[in-house]
């Protein structure tokens, strides 16, 4: 894991990561090498940490069990990652060589059936509103998967839909881990409702900020080469903003888009064009949006340290450079 | 579904074939596309045959939970299936193109992740008993995946690793449908640990009976090409037997087993001296056995109808020709 800034739940993350390992042993040492190795290029772990926050803020019962959910949350989360990277050819994560790349991609593919399995193990011995929202996470991942590449070059792609993808691939799981924390925290009706529209919009501001530092972003520190996006034709915010910004970028990036293929050259040149339209300080604007109603969701919450920390993560995601 | 004989459960195999289609559903076409492809390809409904008349011989309580376990099995066998046929390269699946052929390797790739998802939120809502019992079978799926690829053309590979690998990715998926429905149905502990013998040396027989069709079967009937084993270098039984049918056979399966790669030529060189030695007669031997004490088992199972047929079901396991 990432050392990042201390939000107060130092403690409870060992506890999930102590939890994730355990999952993750197997009898063939690959299956678990490979698990290892995704988990150990996660990253950030915002999921369990909203998870955790949200259960502290809420009067904190149920720690346990909410250190499991984190877990089976992070668990799908590295899962997505080992099958994602085989759909989307990224060579590299966090620094190091793809998964799939070091292990082969058969067994890449069989480590995240395992780590999905892992997860579900952990999460079937909840209650029934517990598993339904754990599955609704994960068909929401599979269906914005399909439907991000189905519209890849999609020059007709709208805000809408974009927002609709973000939402699917990466809000509804941070707002799941929020809303799954609160319920077994205690919260009330309200603060639950309020810990989930937290989730949400901080995970839209998350995916916009990733989406940002595709573009901006300083290789070194983000581990791992800027334009992935642009180079499998995802129709992000950025791009959308870049195209309403005047007839001449709309037509560069729309010959871009139309391309079967991107070449890194042709990349380079999409990436100057988004930056030196006002696509990136808009991005920006419209994720201090989201962070502004995650921020504001949190008045609903009952005061206390665990809030003040969740407030705290918001600034993070949003002002974060990797 | 296959029309194959009538084992008495007719109707609630249609109540798992609704089961299944209700749980596909998806706001992604796309993904209930791909998954009803698979699942029409996927034949014989062993699985939820099996876990529908384990119920009904100890009593028939739950029908309802266990068509909905009976259709959880099915669909992660399913998922199995999709990412199984990307892993292998097989390009045809009972007469049809392989689902990754036809809708591309990202979008199979999904569709799978899709399928085991569906699966746990219906298994999801079960006992923890049931849950773990899941658990443990696709973590054993992957499991054999992995060590079945890591001894691809390994000379050293025994008799017992061979069972090891088979039983966990044919005979436990196999045995725990037959347990659940037991459990489910009110079965007396000796009952169910009867029908968990049963439902593993079945799934022995069963795999047995494959990997020979996948010598000696009509290619028109199995709907693929006989010798897949082989091509991917998987030392299946038969290969056992035929390398120690004599010392020439022995050289000859050797030096095929140790190329980095097999054509179709070699592959049929290697079928032809696997059928003239007498490995074909020595493994249905071995499937006679497993299916003797498939048949023994049910000796502790409460005489009826359904006990009749899942020894019916043995017959037909072990004689069928696709």
């Amino acid at each position: 894991m990432t050392s990042g800034p201390d939000f107060g739940v130092d403690k409870e993350l060992g506890l999930v990561e102590a939890r994730i390992r355990d999952a993750i042993q197997s009898d063939e040492p690959l299956l678990t090498d490979i698990a290892e190795y995704v988990i150990a290029a996660g990253g950030k772990r915002i999921r369990p940490m909203v998870a955790l926050l949200a259960n502290k803020a809420v009067g904190g019962k149920n720690l346990g069990r909410t250190v499991d959910m984190a877990a089976a949350l992070e668990l799908i989360h590295s899962a997505t990652l080992l099958h994602d990277d085989i759909n989307d050819g990224g060579l590299l994560r966090r620094g190091r060589e793809a998964a799939y790349k070091k292990y082969g991609l058969q067994n890449a593919l069989v480590a995240g059936d395992f780590l999905f399995v892992k997860a579900f193990a952990i999460g079937g011995t909840f209650e029934r509103e517990i598993v339904d929202l754990t599955a609704r996470v994960c068909t929401a991942l599979a269906e914005a998967e399909i439907v991000q590449k189905r519209h890849a070059g999609d020059l007709t792609w709208t805000r809408d839909q974009y927002l609709d993808v973000i939402q699917r691939k990466t809000a509804m799981p941070i707002s799941a881990g929020a809303r799954i924390g609160a319920i077994l925290g205690g919260g009330t009706d309200a603060e639950v409702d309020a810990l989930t529209r937290f989730g949400m919009n901080l995970g839209l501001a998350f995916q916009i900020v990733d989406d940002i530092l595709d573009v901006v972003g300083t290789p070194a520190v983000l581990g791992k080469p800027v334009g992935s996006d642009l180079r499998e034709g995802n129709v992000t915010l950025l791009v959308l903003h870049a195209m309403n910004d005047g007839s001449e970028r709309r037509a560069a990036l729309r010959d871009i888009l139309q391309m079967p293929t991107r070449t890194d050259e042709v990349v380079a040149r999409g990436l100057t064009v988004i930056r030196e339209s006002g696509a990136v300080d808009r991005a920006r604007v419209d994720a201090d949006h989201f962070g502004f109603l995650a921020r504001e969701a949190l008045d609903d919450v009952r005061p206390g340290p665990a809030r003040d920390a969740l407030a705290r993560l918001v600034d993070f995601v949003v002002r974060r450079n990797a």
